[in-house]
């Protein structure tokens, strides 16, 4: 058995693994951990510009391609990464070996190149812990179907192998080494006021990330949440230390309570209406049933009751959604299709390509009341218009003319004081 | 159970897989024979240069490299091209499927980097083959060991492969596909009058091949004589049909009884003599057991009576061998330091690293009298003084001058007549 020393798992990203001298580079940052008492499980991701490599040699191949050969490919990536790994940590003489995912095993469903963790079982690799390795390095993204097909999680999925890691090895830390030094307040190439956080509760990363803020996949967010896996931020590209980058973590060990931890921004929204649209009860899932099944990513949905148009016979309600950009197209079809098969009716739908989103978290806001009327207020002062509000519990998001973006992401900095710790 | 449809092994090495397009095109010949009715295991190389580009990082990272790790890395070439072979199949609408190593498994021993075939279970690939699968696409050159280790089969291992599946699964046929449409009865570089055989037996395959006429792996041409595969060689880059390339067979298929089947040579010989070796009880094991131990090549080896000499007390010999010209500084200090510790006596030790092997080798002079005759007198009349001579029951090989090669290697071809059919 395992577990006698105190466990870490590193992640290292693509651009951390780029050529043999960054894979020495990461290697060394290994060694520190094991100098000081851990045993280590490495996670590596395919050196950078592999992967894409092997995606398109499988996409000119076959554009509508078997993913279990996809899968069988492009995991090669991590094998070599984890292999060089090994090697480089042997060189300074410290007793590690890589993992390709079938020897741990890892199981996963049978959703090749989506597919999810079934289980890690522990017993092989703690065969070798107890046997003196003291670094196992496994090769991330991967996995091995019940039907000894090799899987892949999709892109970013070595994050989340990372975090599945730490949670079934009962790590004490998992630390995300990337090209970022940590999780901000804010994007600092928006403002340069934005300060670095020391620590971060899961719910503020996970909305912080699906809007935008691409430090971590959120999916890895969500399972370090539900296990409680104390998940750390950090750059390869700098000497780190033991309270580097940003600590994610369960929202008891913040002990600072701020009431907003972070502006966030997602550019690429559009808005759209569907102006008097005939009320009546499903009318809002005759509309969002169809994008679904259109693969819409619908996000802001915000209905308001019209008047009474002349010439209609009940009332009516105007409906108004965010989507991405790009998939304006395909959900104008959707609802043209929907009204041309009677499901729905609507006067017209009218599209806003021109906007953006601005949000802020923080589980402070949950316990405390005016924030909202704080952030409308400094938007106020900057005379930048609210075209859709929506809320949940510790986030309040605004569309607004994607001019304005840079101008509210600064003013709402201010308002909520995020340069000071 | 499989084996309803009879079957065929097909083997493409590196250049036959070097791009997109070349996969395409070796893809396109096993639909070939699927529409004959085969069912088909291909056995896959690396995309040429990903082998060295992956054994150039193993190095760089770890000179002297854990080999477990280099087969970790070094593996995942074959893997590549297996998942792309796959899918170029199925987009001709074959139903096939890749096969590593370990989904077989290929159970080898744990001599990494040079590991030995131990089983490969048939089961797994049956079972796939029952359900209506045609082609089954094999990464080469490697395996699992007992402890779950990936292992490869040293360089040309795919080769090797190959024939081991044909063995397992009662091939009719192990088609080689490579960048030369045959073997041919010398270098046609050297003779403009070579002439591609055929069919040739493999005991005369595997003097040619050791020899240096490097179509075919050794280890594989043994393993394929042994079980008695019928082995083709024949080019990735023509057109061809059932009857193009040399087939490797039983000398049983083979009717015609030519005494010489071809005259192979090898440049970079030297020879070495021990002169004046005091002759006693176990003297040859005292000098080859030192140049074995130092990794040195010996290939003939001629021992003379030479006069007793003065001063000297016993009978003396001289004796004199070959090795490859590189090893010769080797070979010449196993050969001083065995002096030293007084292992073994001699007056000197003469080089002449100037010289180069040429040798006839057929079946057909088992029962024929007068193949050396004939082949010294081809040589005396062009004035090609003889160094050395070593038979065997098939071969006839001589050390010359290395500036009369050609010249020989011609001179033989002509005697022998080998242009004709």
């Amino acid at each position: 058995m395992g577990g006698t020393m105190p466990l870490l798992v590193m992640k290292f990203g693509g651009t951390s693994v780029a050529d043999l001298s960054r894979i020495k580079n990461a290697a060394a940052k290994v060694k520190t951990e094991v100098e000081r008492g851990y045993d280590v499980i490495v996670i590596v991701s395919a050196m950078s510009g592999k992967t894409n490599e092997l995606v398109g040699w499988v996409e000119s191949t076959s554009p509508l391609y078997d993913a279990r050969e996809y899968d069988a490919v492009v995991s090669s990536g991590e094998n070599v990464t984890a292999g060089l790994m090994a090697l480089t940590l042997q060189e300074m003489d410290i007793p590690a070996r890589s993992w390709q995912g079938w020897q741990v095993p890892i199981q996963t469903t049978s959703a090749h190149a989506a597919a999810r963790f079934v289980d890690i079982p522990r017993a092989n690799m703690d065969a070798k812990f107890a046997e003196g390795f003291k670094v196992a390095v496994v090769a991330g993204f991967q996995g091995v179907s019940p039907e000894g097909r090799i899987t892949t999680l999709g892109r970013g999925g070595s994050d989340t192998t990372a975090v599945a890691f730490a949670a079934a090895f009962g790590a004490e830390r998992c630390d995300i080494y990337t090209d970022v030094d940590g999780v901000y307040t804010t994007d600092p190439r928006i403002s340069p006021k934005a300060r670095k956080l020391d620590k971060i509760a899961f719910e503020e990363m996970l909305e912080l990330a699906s809007l935008g803020a691409k430090v971590l996949q959120t999916r890895s967010v969500e399972l370090a949440m539900r296990y409680k896996v104390r998940l750390r931020v950090l750059s390869s590209f700098e000497d780190t230390d033991e309270t580097s980058g940003t600590l994610v973590c369960d929202e008891d060990e913040i002990m600072e309570s701020k009431v907003v931890s972070g502006v966030a921004y997602s550019r690429d929204e559009a808005k759209m209406t569907l102006i008097r649209v005939a009320d009546r009860p499903g009318v809002a899932s005759a509309i969002f049933g169809p994008l679904a099944e259109a693969g819409v990513n619908v996000d802001m949905i915000v209905q308001n009751i019209s008047e009474t148009a002349a010439g209609h016979s009940g009332a009516t309600t105007d409906m108004t959604f965010s989507v991405p950009v790009n998939q304006v197209a395909r959900a104008r079809k959707a609802m043209e299709e929907a009204r041309a098969t009677g499901s729905i009716s609507y006067d017209e739908l009218v599209e806003d390509t021109d906007v953006a989103k601005v949000s802020v978290v923080g589980i402070g806001m949950r316990s405390q009341v005016g924030v909202a009327a704080r952030m409308f207020a400094a938007l106020a002062a900057e005379n930048v218009n609210i075209k859709v509000i929506a809320t949940s519990e510790i986030k309040i998001s605004v569309l607004i003319d994607r001019k304005y973006m840079e101008l509210a992401v600064q003013a709402l900095h201010d308002a909520f004081e995020l340069e000071k710790a």
